[in-house]
């Protein structure tokens, strides 16, 4: 009984979706039978979004708010526009996990009042479309961390939603995340969420709805979390910009339905997935200079500071180390040409670069992921058994990695070697003599669905707290990416990643990004360092 | 043979204290029994310090850096002074843990010729003696948190000494810490230290070492820390300023002899223990200017910036909300007085005053109580078992409040609790537009030795990690500050505060001390309200 009982709770959470879009914004079962495996370019090809309409999906979401500052397109076209992307999107890739237009294109009309009654947009994102991961408190919706069990009605916005709301956003969507929010893909009782660009891979994970969603123009900007990678990730997977902060530099708390409560020895933070580099300071600006250090004791008290990054104005330019490898796992072929791509870019535009070493990556690993869920998942267990939901694979094996439940002098044990190896890194850090490091976000393109496995590319920021972002190179997955020979492998992570990269036909299309990581709080440097970077790369 | 163990190692480390002591500075036996109850002013009066002598250690940190940096006194007469000063205080009130005047002479000697050659002073606390809990790391010297097991030689500087080190400070003298570093008193191995201004009392606690050695004159600034009150508490009953930053604003870690390691439910700071308001400032300034942050992933990059707060040149006063009495033990008459005799000052001067309620303080005990041991005590009981020493009864009895060896699951939900508690009590701090609040940072003066036992008006400031300081009024405990008549207790807490303001007899001469209170982060605000606070209340 049990086993019916989810499922049907399942079919009922996916009707309620798909009942909210409406008839006109359907796909024909003919056009969803013959979906291409690229779907990023459905929207615009679809014939459901007119000229304007187009133009504006074709924005930043800089570009737009200014846009719609200046009067040329109203609040209620602009979410229109979006509201019918991000209806596409979902049938393509299956991003959301709520999607609610009548209520944004009320708020749209209001914006639009506001704006003639006052003569001045309500805030910084006046009108702009902003999609919310699933866990985030949207007032009025339900959260959940992807468990059917965990599904609760969110009384009050979370603060980060809270400060976008105050500064003019719109919110018509939440997207999918995977159960557990652990995995570096999207999948849960709503079934897989697909990657646009090639929809037999993952648009990555656990922000990977966000990343679908985006990567199809479906919304404008959006509100991940990362604990391990999950902006990251995803980003890096789907040609998108994305930006995780130093703990404690935006909101986390506040009316969301995380999974794990009251956890200490290890947190994650929310943080922008965007679809421009300057988009992800947008983001962070407008969140930081809110001053939300006031409204909950948990924010750090760090005011925005763009202007202290000694290049932004022109001058010297950042020093950049190059890390090709983290020692354990070899990037697959089209990582590797990515960084090399990059790297030659870099040099002939006179950067100072210096490779750096790998530093220490297994027992980072294996710091971490005995971090994550110190009651050895129980109460993820928990969460399934309530409704006799399966937990799955990925869920599975990551509930494998050093996982245990722990007594309170193992949890001090363990927050000990975390510490150390902190201040190691820390140190280490420094004694490179570089302002941010250029590296891989994952050991390849978007992998083929349920094989991500390796988390450390982007965990181990996770692990020291340093800032990182991703921004895509602009390149994408050709068919010369030959998979390499077999070589002596340092293990089996890297012998599983090496397999899985079985012939670059399998990847086709899927989006290149790399990696740029600053110092624990240096988010302003870090941002100003990767928008420089992203630019030189993508340049001819 | 353990119990003989114990007690000769304790002997032992004794008498190689004794024994480091120049006979010269040693007060006669006669000297030693006839002995004043209050001290407070026997480095003046023992005739050991000539006028010169006399003059350097009256001077507070910040006129005496200045004078040695234009050449008034060597560092070597500075430290001389300060080395007498230190061997009368210890032995008046047991105070110290380790003394090395040799070595400090030295120091000084370096000192004085970088001067001579440079024509500069190394720093800004050139030639200025800092004394040093003794938990916190200093170079070749031990360190424990106050089971003899635990005492260990220190490798390197732990990063607060080794930046004052850098700004030209002497190191003589580490001072005493109590059991487990968790009394409000300070008793261990080495014995009870005593109150220079009445011996038969408590000069607080944890870092009561170093407020006995300060409130002799035995030092020029002192470094505490503070986990429940451990700064506030030695410094309000012992006539001396002492600040308690939000962590993480100033460096805890490295290279420490702390009793517990890897417990994130609840975190110490360190701070400062000084004999003027503005060497606090002094003090935090010259820690936080050299951006300890690119040092040690734990301390926040927060520059120190006092030019921010708004009413630092003239103009707007802060807006002070008075807490009289934090709902569960009243204060007894002395600081009743204190508190009144304040408010009255602050009024006549003009300054905006508001009644402030207490905020759940007997829950806030509970949670926090909770926090202190998660492993229910065992590591502390560990180091006591190792060699046969005893727990004292203010160990016990900390280990006895809401203590028990916790699983991973209990740990999140007490974390869940203290979270939600902080983050209601920074909507209602922010709810009362105070700029600060003033009130008491303890129940009475200083009490008589082994009775301290209520924490809560410190240790609610740090369960919600809000920046705190205590000044010293002026004032003293009285003969006509008469005992309460019995009322109706609030609980066991009240009545045994009550029952131990026995008669103003008990208590003459000890000093009373009030807390100003800020929030979270907002250090430089609530140091410049203490300072302007303090001066009115200690004016005419």
């Amino acid at each position: 009984m049990k086993t019916t009982g989810w499922m049907e709770q399942a079919a009922y959470h996916k009707s309620q979706l798909e009942a909210a879009i409406p008839g006109a914004w359907k796909l024909s079962s003919a056009a969803q039978a013959d979906l291409p495996l690229n779907v990023s370019n459905l929207v615009r090809d679809c014939g459901q979004l007119d000229a304007v309409e187009l133009e504006i999906i074709s924005l930043d979401a800089t570009d737009l708010a200014q846009a719609i500052a200046k009067r040329s397109y109203t609040a209620v076209i602009v979410t229109t526009a979006y509201a019918k992307a991000a209806a596409i999107a979902h049938q393509a890739t299956n991003c959301l996990s709520d999607y609610f237009p009548e209520e944004a294109l009320e708020r749209a009309r209001w914006l639009d009042q506001e704006l003639e009654r006052t003569g001045n947009p309500v805030g910084p994102l006046h009108g702009v479309p902003i999609s919310v991961k699933d866990q985030i408190g949207l007032k009025g919706h339900l959260a959940s961390c992807g468990f059917l069990s965990a599904i609760t009605e969110t009384k009050n916005d979370s603060l980060l939603v809270s400060i976008f709301r105050s500064a003019g956003a719109v919110f018509m969507a939440k997207s999918c995340l995977p159960q557990a929010i652990m995995h570096l893909e999207t999948d849960s009782f709503r079934g897989p969420t697909l990657n646009p660009y090639n929809r037999n891979l993952t648009p990555g994970g656990s922000s990977g709805g966000e990343s679908a969603l985006l990567g199809c123009k479906g919304s404008a900007m959006g509100i991940g979390s990362d604990i391990g990678g999950s902006i990251r990730n995803p980003c890096a997977l789907t040609g998108l910009y994305g930006f995780k902060p130093t703990v404690g530099r935006v909101p986390t708390k506040g009316g969301d339905g995380t999974a794990i409560y009251g956890q200490d020895t290890i947190y994650g933070t929310t943080g922008p997935m965007c679809r421009s580099s300057r988009d992800l300071e947008l983001w962070l600006r407008t969140i930081i200079t809110a001053e939300p250090w006031k409204r909950h004791p948990t924010v750090l008290k760090m005011p925005w500071n763009m202007g202290e990054v000694s290049y932004l104005n022109g001058g010297a330019r950042p020093k950049i180390g190059i890390l090709w490898d983290d020692g354990v796992v070899r990037p697959q072929p089209p990582i590797r040409r990515a960084i090399q791509y990059a790297v030659d870019k870099l040099k002939r535009a006179g950067f100072e670069l210096v490779d750096v070493k790998p530093y220490k990556s297994e027992e980072a690993w294996n710091i971490i992921s005995s971090l994550y869920f110190t009651d050895g998942g129980q109460i993820n267990r928990n969460y399934a058994a309530r409704t006799g939901e399966p937990l799955l694979p990925l869920t599975e094996w990551i509930l494998s990695q050093n996982t245990k439940a722990r007594s309170a002098t193992d949890i001090m044990a363990l927050n000990l070697k975390r510490d150390l190896f902190r201040a190691d890194y820390h140190n280490y850090f420094h004694s490179l003599g570089v302002d941010v490091i250029l590296c891989p976000a994952t050991p390849g393109p978007a992998p083929k669905l349920g094989t991500s496995k390796y988390w450390n590319y982007t965990s181990f920021w996770n692990l020291v707290d340093y800032p990182c972002g991703v921004f895509p190179t602009g390149l994408k997955v050709e068919f010369s990416d030959l998979p390499d020979a077999p070589y002596k492998f340092t293990g089996k992570a890297d012998e599983e990643v090496w397999k899985a990269y079985d012939s670059p036909g399998s990847f086709i299309d899927a989006p290149l990004g790399l990696q740029v990581v600053g110092a624990k709080y240096e988010e302003e440097l870090t941002l100003q360092a990767m928008g420089i970077i992203a630019e030189v790369v993508q340049g001819n």
